[in-house]
């Protein structure tokens, strides 16, 4: 008899291409070469050692043209954006070290002169800067201000005299701070500071500064320190630098967005100050783009370890004489099999961030628009991807108990590795609030020159209803919708369709409730003002993520119809659903509240998605399998068939005992006899 | 005007004393001794150097007498068993391996000699274990068996021709695994291992087997393995043990539960092969015992820090000119406040375990019923507090930025140590499914007598009404109450007793629910059966999860009614509220399905616990100050005054360089001109 669970089969080869995605030959090539133990994590490796270590890998890497795909052709680069993030976030499997290291060398320090910078600058610095003889620190944030960098306190103030910039640290709290490449091997630093130019300041713009000599030694006027050992990412030189009145020269401005001429004038293409300050941050948006991959990546790396070491472990007798496997267990199907479902999502969603960035970096796409609708997409991704990871990485270190403890077992040494992923390179919060920002100017602009006593009327009287479309990947940045109501019911079913409509009713709602409120407080003094925002903030952060959280799921709809093998796609379609009805059970009690969910439907809910892991646990190790790590990519022994080898040989012993009739009795049938 | 939230002060000095609870003397003692920086933990030190420093800090503590609270006086012991725990626990502020190496010695390994031995094993091994002098593992666990500790496969076969019993490990999956002080320091280790003795196995018994000689070389038959580097405690040498045939003489048994005469005949004072391993077991609780105080005060730490450096830190413009201190914000409240209210509550429901422990170790109350009640309360505390640990150092460490991932101020290096405190001591998932399996049993016994048609039957009309007592701390051990249902409405208010009503409700349903399937699956074949388990597995867990909670608040209750200070009482009471109603909001979903909340009342929870949360704002500080911890054991830099100082130092130059008259002016100042 066919049992659909059990005997739909997955092609995982074509499967593993599809999870590969648009530059799957690059990430490929990237995982072939890291197959090179050269490039592997030491676990318990001193981080002194740990950072000389990395340090050379880098120089190899840059050996192998692996710091030059990005840049121009006559730099030595090969112009590819979506496949030079791909290929760097492969990285992340040998070691999240590496991963960093590149991405603050080519990603951020590289990328500020090529992005910033203009041609001068560019051929000056960037070979250099690409092969690694010039090593370098990106030195935006500082002690005292990291989400905010609009107030960062270092200044360049230009002196005409000279024609020289003075780049100065006025206090402790305005060092640059976590810095990779400070503490030890960085030559050279772009250095973000307020300009201020004949008693002006022009705000936040970036230079280049030499901060080290040939040897290694300081530079005049400059002091770094040692941000010493951290939580992870031990195979970076994270320091702080400081400038006293460091003098560079003013061709040293890296003047795409803002110049100083000769006599102090200021000029930029970009008339306001806001927009111009955006513009320069909204160009490294990359980091960003590449955590989110990464972060997949790893989650991903740590479901085949646990999931590997959970079809293979055994403990408890089956009450047969045999004893049970791990996966087999209620509580290890429902810790696990979701977070596949989950990976699965950010790994499609991941792929059509990469695409966006990669029409807009090339230029084929390159509009205001286009940039902060990629801006918004990378900022609403990010956050759910990187803290997925730890949450994922966490739970497959329990599952595999006292082996997943051992740093050699890889899902300790991830987490540490990953955890900085969700506060640096924007703090998750801080990115889901711009999010959230963006939304409620969607919600504005529909509104635009109605009072706020009809808005709040109107907002009431909607309740379930569709106030705007602008809440997902396949209307980001179309407008608002009409106000007209579509009258309809409050109980859904679970299919598609539903889904996709309680995902997105949520978001609307959720930015239509704070939106309202905040409409109403618009005239309120700033004080005033910001406690009501206050009083919103956590709500507006929650609708930001149900915001990605719906994007993710519309990645991974359009991606069961670009798979076509049937069997595939069967079992793809559990696991979209898994996901999609494991994000509404997780915020049941709102679907509740809200009156779109009854209680009996929720009930059904739960009961759904046991039966969606019980159907899915046959293709459990499929589905990991098709994330395509090679053993060398994997290296964690309990996921290298070390547990069977173990399980079988106690097995065959015990089988041999009881042949040799020597097996001892058990006290119990002792006593009987 | 006296504003209620901001006027009531809290007595802190009072506060701390209530916090430190029963053993308060003991505890201020460890934590002035561990105020000496040679029980610090060196962040980034290498493993192999961390462990050679944490063996001199176990040589320092026994010889200032840190072993030895809990044995007889005649062996050097104070004979206080609560008192004992206590000290002990501080140990995880100084370092947290210092506190686990400490446990493998004296609660474990020295433990298993006192409490499964005879008085002969105390005379020969007892003072040198106290001392130090005899540094020993507990060989317990093995690769292959971990939870199911009465499946492990060592073998102890005994030899009547020469008096010895055979101790060997049959293959890879039976080394003893993860063992403290097995991989270097260990000079003998009390091995659990199958009795067999005239071809009969009695079971998992105790040995006491040298290990290695003075000079630290293996005794003969003896293999050792190093666990290598780990996710955290690496001032610990965790390694693996493998017994090839060696011999102990017959008196190495630890004999208090089974002995073997000289001719093999086995006895023992517990008939039951099953009670007497539980009672075994049971005999070595303390160690769950004391990971439920150290990762509370692990949790407390961390919240320590990122309130004092949330409190000072500030970030983006309030709107006057002026920067807001983060804890001001509507999210940094969410995000920290209700997890200091659970670290109260997990601090006074510690206390109620460890008077526990003590009146049944200390012989005052030491009943077969004591002991299994001590068991059931140990196993659903330690799962909650060990795991709300994990998840506030983490929310610690990302609330503090990139300042909470430099290893200087310690949030990391507390979540990597305490990261296994989840899974060893008992895996939290097995010690809930105890907790879970012991309701059920109350239950079950409830209904002894009655078929299953009835009580589905029953359940079914019962719905929201009392069916048990036995959730709760102060009904521990009673028997569950009359068939006799309550009839009420399933409105409540938010306040205590409202409040306990739900809490215990929840418990009882669950039961209730998950116990009428199971007894229905009663006569189903092995196989079948066990699906239905697992079926129920995860809302069996969540159900002893719910007991937990239940009776950590009811801990926190009763400990208002000793707090005397009417302003102290008055902020606890808020933050009890906080505590049961985050719990409520938690299960929000479970409550509104069940029809135990209404969507009006759901929604009104949310904003109470907002209020809740402003209200006690002001507070903060001052809370987390009651946890008594000096500069010596805080140590970060971000709360021991640095950032203030910082922040002060940026407001200081910025308001000289207004008075200078030399200040750039803004851009779009400059513009408006």
């Amino acid at each position: 008899m066919f049992d659909t669970a059990r005997d739909t089969r997955i092609d995982v080869t074509a499967l593993n291409r599809q999870l590969l995605g648009t530059w799957a030959d690059i990430r490929l090539e990237a995982r072939e070469m890291i197959k090179d133990e050269a490039f592997w994590q030491i676990p318990g490796q001193h981080y002194t050692e740990h950072r000389a270590r990395v340090l050379e890998q880098l120089k190899t890497l840059a050996a192998k043209d692996g710091g030059a795909r990005s840049f121009p052709k006559e730099y030595g680069g090969h112009e590819t954006q979506g496949g030079n993030i791909a290929g760097f976030e492969e990285l992340v499997l040998a070691d999240p070290s590496l991963q960093i290291k590149s991405g603050v060398q080519w990603g951020l320090f590289t990328s500020a002169i090529y992005q910033l910078g203009t041609k001068k600058h560019w051929d000056k610095w960037l070979p250099d800067a690409i092969s690694m003889k010039l090593p370098g620190a990106f030195a935006m944030t500082e002690t005292g201000h990291g989400s905010d960098v609009q107030s960062i306190a270092t200044t360049a103030t230009y002196d005409p005299e000279t024609e020289e910039f003075v780049i100065n640290t006025p206090f402790h709290g305005a060092y640059k701070d976590y810095l990779g490449n400070a503490a030890n091997d960085g030559r050279a630093a772009t250095v973000f500071a307020q300009l201020i130019t004949n008693g002006v300041n022009y705000g936040v713009h970036c230079f280049f500064v030499p901060i080290r000599d040939e040897n290694g030694e300081h530079l005049d006027g400059i002091i770094s320190e040692d941000d010493g050992p951290k939580g992870g990412l031990n195979g970076i030189d994270n320091g702080r630098l400081c400038f006293d009145n460091v003098r560079v020269p003013r061709e040293n401005l890296l003047n795409k967005y803002g110049d100083v001429a000769a006599d102090g004038t200021y000029s930029s293409p970009i008339a306001s100050p806001g927009r111009r300050f955006f513009t320069m941050l909204g160009a490294l948006v990359q980091g960003r783009v590449s955590l989110d991959g990464a972060a997949t990546w790893g989650a991903a790396l740590a479901l085949k370890i646990a999931v590997t070491y959970g079809n293979q472990r055994r403990q408890f007798d089956d009450g047969t004489g045999s004893e049970t496997v791990l996966l087999d267990y209620g509580k290890h199907r429902r810790r696990l099999i979701p977070r596949i479902a989950t990976a699965y999502a950010q790994t499609f969603s991941h792929d059509e961030l990469l695409k966006k960035f990669d029409l807009v970096f090339s230029g084929a796409e390159d509009t205001d628009e286009t940039r902060q609708d990629l801006e918004t997409l990378a900022a609403a991704l990010k956050p759910l991807s990187t803290w997925n990871a730890l949450d994922t990485i966490q739970e497959a270190r329990e599952a595999c108990g006292g082996q997943g403890f051992l740093a050699e077992n890889r899902l300790v040494g991830l987490h540490h590795d990953l955890d900085v992923y969700v506060t640096f390179e924007g703090d998750n919060n801080i990115l889901l609030q711009l999010v959230g920002k963006r939304l409620l100017g969607d919600f504005a602009a529909q509104f635009k020159g109605k009072d706020s006593k009809q808005l709040a009327a109107y907002a009431a009287k909607q309740g379930a209803s569709k106030v705007f479309h602008g809440a997902g990947l396949r209307q980001l940045g179309q407008a608002f919708a009409d106000l007209g109501s579509t009258a309809r019911s409050v109980e859904f079913g679970l299919r598609e369709e539903d889904q996709h409509q309680l995902l997105a009713d949520r978001v609307q709602q959720m930015v239509t409730d704070v939106g309202t409120r905040l409409n109403a407080a618009r005239k309120l003094p700033p004080v005033e003002a910001q406690e009501v925002f206050n009083e919103n903030q956590v709500e507006l952060l929650e609708a930001a993520r149900a915001h990605g959280e719906l994007l993710q799921w519309e990645a991974f709809t359009d991606a069961l119809d670009k798979t076509s093998d049937e069997g595939t796609c069967t079992v793809l379609t559990w696991l979209r659903d898994l996901f999609g009805l494991s994000l509404i059970e997780k915020h049941l009690a709102w679907y509740l509240v809200s009156g779109r969910l009854s209680a009996q439907r929720g009930q059904a809910l739960t009961s759904y998605i046991d039966r969606l892991c019980n159907r899915l646990r046959p293709h459990a190790q499929d589905l990991v399998d098709a994330f395509g790590f090679a053993p060398e990519h994997v290296r964690a022994p309990i996921a290298s068939g070390a547990e069977d080898t173990r399980q079988n040989e106690a097995r065959a012993y015990f089988a041999e005992l009881r042949k040799s009739g020597n097996a001892p009795i058990p006290e119990k049938k002792a006593k009987k006899q």
